[in-house]
């Protein structure tokens, strides 16, 4: 096909203009439009800011909107299966925020309905657009490490979210780590098989008594041999930490810190470089504008999406693994979890 | 002002283009609403490409629309002086790429024009809206390296242009240097005095048959008594170089190269970094939507460009007494020239 | 004391050498008067290489020399703790290469020795006196990352040992992995609580046939609330990888691998920078040079040492805990090994 | 010849105490047996630190001493040719530390009875033997970045020198760039035929009334083509600034500066890198010893010295022309100096 593919967006907080943003600006072929959100106001003030023609207060105006070919789940992660279902029913192509779900048999019966009805689906794991994550990936696909033997990923908030988010969030493993779950397997293509997670609270003790932990360090074991570890903090007062590693039988490739500026400025003090970028939206925008591209390429070429449904159940899978690690003390096969 | 601004664009050309992208994808506010190229396939093509609702062989029918508002200069060298002042006549503000013209006599006849109608110029110095160089002027305005001493600024092309282009390009110091004379000006924000030019034809015999050098190093003088040096090639291999470094009383400040991603490949051949990115498509698309966001917000907010008629005249004098250095082999005071 | 500390060198090999180097050329007011090896030719070649007067095939030869006023015990760890205690009986002075024994009721015996005999004794983890770590723990100790949150170790060998050697070490936890358990408790002088170790058989399956790993991921528990995370190989084909990182309230502080020089090659191929250091020796001279002098310094001036018998003894403890969780498949309290 | 070389040293100062740190600690098969200074109590301090048998008042107790083979003449710059005349005439070999004059009719006089002598003479370009540079000149040799066309050197003081020094030193090309000038044909192997030299009074108005310049540019024209530019500031408030570059006609290499550790640290207030080594002592220990012990090798094996005559001579005629060249305001061939 080669028109314009209308995109009904649904969510108009932060992430939902990071997409809006995206395919009313950076990227060709696609416009947005109308909006949803349960908060009318936001609908209306997402609208005038990227010149989207309709807002409104409920989602299925979108879904019942028969010029909408596909739709940006952007909404609270309660609504996201629901919303998924209904699309699916609606015959829309779907792009959907992490997570899918908290439960699995809420994700079994989305991905099922999203079968059935033969529309595509992506889940948000922006991560995989970056360009350092995707250079790790391809240094390794191409063979420049040798066997992988081990992953290490590093992620650290600049500043913990508010308690009442993480109170429905499902947790730290569920809202944060589940990037790093998705990353562990995107960057060298394989399978995980079993879970060993450990945690504190070290940052904030509201974080504890809602329920949560915000330092932890989870450690992985794949299909193939290799380990993997992932450290994750709620806070790192010098900015959004992200960084990653894969170590193989014949070398190793790292990701670094983005910064804004590459520069280092040497005085009497010291030499100071610049802080990484203070959080997603000025580290992982680019990734947003490719993984918005891909996913509209996916519609006009009626291939796969890049990041499957399975490829979103299975991170929940790992994060609900992490979770019982804690619990239970124990590292936890993945086929538990089921 | 609160409305779109329409813009004519003349020159559908590489940099034509970039700023196509920038004010149709990069930013809001404005909309090219007529494309002028003396080729009128090229025209076409960019009005196809960028959804312009006209293209044109003449670009005097921009400047004869009242509807347009301001036009873009990216036409061939040799034009951008007439344009200026038929553009400066109608009435339209300018953003003209550089050099405004070769010859001095010209620049004043255009910049007399502008100041006569009252219209904005700005010119096309797009590196001084490079976060790196933006970095290293903010250090240097606000203290961070005490009175400025040195100023280093290396640039090299991935690979010569045209033997045709260099023709009647003015030659390096007119085509190329001059990016880096407006930069010595911009980082410290201070006048230069004499300038030291030497060079030598290393790269390729064809570009000193064509009466111009491929390898120059050129010393400065500042009216506050620092001194500087510009180092360029038109060939590095490994990429385009744009580094720069301010050294003074209380320190130093230096840009390094950007790169494409922040990675490390290490295995038994040695531990391998990203090159620099290739040349200034991909290096300075940033700078090129920021400074034609800011030209927009001049007209918008009535307020100076912040890249002046004066500041393009001045390169040029610059490069003109780089030439006379070269032919006379001596400094050559700034004065000397105009 | 102002005179010159004469000492006696147990075991000419690879190691004994680094100290007979250290002391007889890089550091003052001591020097080694006998050297002994069970190989006597070993201990007459190294008496000639480094100018000592007696060489023997026996070290209680040196034992019952009245000159020598300490000893360094570098012959093979099934030697060290009976050697411990003998000199200990001597009234010698004791600088002993790790792992003083690989089980606690040897190691207990040889402190209670050098207890009762009030000899000075410090233990070869030479490591605290490297110029990263030195930083990293002075950062930590001066407050610059607030409360540690987070300690990250990396480590990994160019290339493995024998694996004769693997079959009396003790295998990695205790032949490799205890430097970095010591490292782990000097970066943020805290003591572990508890030990959760995975790993796999990936380098080369007859490390594995000989009961041992060659690739592990270590997660470690503090007292005051800190994690840790230690990764090793026994084969970077890029070099020595010895890195580590602590994470705090406040910020992070993180040493990166040194190399042989500083240099960066550009080419249309990429860019280049060195590997690190090849292994231990060039890694790490100059902390043997200063581990030395600090136990000179520690008899002259009758100070405890920097490295005591008890960091050795935990040192053991943390790898016996390593190995238990392995087998156990479970974090072990250190409690648990005593 | 296989026994020890008896060296006597000339010069108890700073850079006489280095060497004699060199030859006593960090070199095999030499040791200094007597030390002259015009100041005896400064020879005898220096006897006692570094255990020199013999202390004097007088150097000439050195020459007439036979069972000295070779000397290091490390006294004020003044006494140079003298003493490697003299020293020529005694049949020792002879290090010298650079400049050997400040006129080229005593450099000519001294060179001249060296090669009646037949004795080894070595000048002290210690730069040559640092790791940095000595991986330029061997990837530049070996082709890793086609013919050389620019040399970049950078080299700044922490502090400047006393105005006393600068008033005999012979200014800043004589005793500063001295070293970059012989660097820079050391690193590509060519001759400099062309010096254009500018400078200012920036850091101390005292160095300006002993008619020294304090901040300077130099321009080089080679032999085969190439360009070189070098810059000097004789106060650096970061330390130490020792880096250069080659780039050529398939890349470059770079130095850049060497640091105490290799460690980031990380906090609200941004990214904390180490500063430079502060001053030559800590930057340049290593090509000291490496240095010297060339100079014994040279004796040993009965081969050339890796630092000539020739090669002081030639740096001492490139810091003249750029004194001339300052004096008259024009680039100055380096066959107008002889």
């Amino acid at each position: 096909m080669t028109g314009t593919i209308n995109v009904g967006l649904i969510g108009a907080g932060r992430i939902g203009q990071v997409h809006a943003e995206s395919i009313t600006r950076r990227t060709a072929g696609a416009r947005i439009v109308a909006v949803a959100d349960v908060n009318q106001a936001a609908a209306e003030q997402c609208a005038g800011r990227f010149q989207i023609g309709e807002a409104t207060g409920d989602p299925h105006d979108l879904l019942n909107n028969p010029a909408i070919e596909a739709v940006l789940i952007c909404s609270s992660t309660d609504t996201h299966a629901p919303l998924i279902r209904a699309a699916a029913a609606a015959g829309k192509h779907i792009f959907c925020e992490k997570p899918i779900a908290l439960d699995l048999a809420a994700i079994d019966a989305a991905l099922a309905d999203v079968a059935q009805a033969g529309v595509k689906l992506q889940i948000g794991f922006n991560r995989r657009f970056d360009s350092n994550f995707r250079h790790l990936r391809h240094t390794v696909a191409s063979g420049g490490i040798g066997a992988p033997h081990l992953v290490r990923i590093t992620s650290r908030d600049p500043a913990p979210p508010p308690i009442a988010y993480i109170q429905v969030s499902g947790g730290i493993f569920l809202d944060m780590t589940i990037h790093d779950f998705d990353l562990a397997r995107f960057l060298i293509d394989d399978e995980v098989t079993e879970v060993y997670a450990t945690g504190a609270v070290l940052v904030d003790p509201a974080i504890g008594a809602a329920g949560d932990l915000d330092t932890v360090v989870v450690t992985l074991r794949y299909v193939h041999g290799a380990l993997g570890v992932i450290d994750n903090s709620r806070q790192a007062l010098y900015g959004y930490d992200q960084r990653a590693e894969v170590f193989g039988a014949a070398g190793a490739v790292e990701a670094q810190n983005k910064t804004p500026h590459n520069t280092t400025h040497s005085t009497a003090d010291g030499v100071q470089r610049p802080k990484p970028h203070y959080f997603f939206l000025e580290r992982y925008m680019d990734s947003y504008v490719a993984e918005m591209s891909a996913f509209l390429d996916a519609i006009r070429t009626d291939v796969p999406t890049p990041v499957t449904g399975a490829d979103g159940r299975m991170a929940t899978v790992l994060g609900l693994a992490a979770w019982r690690s804690v619990r239970e003390k124990r590292p936890v096969a993945v086929d538990e979890i089921g």
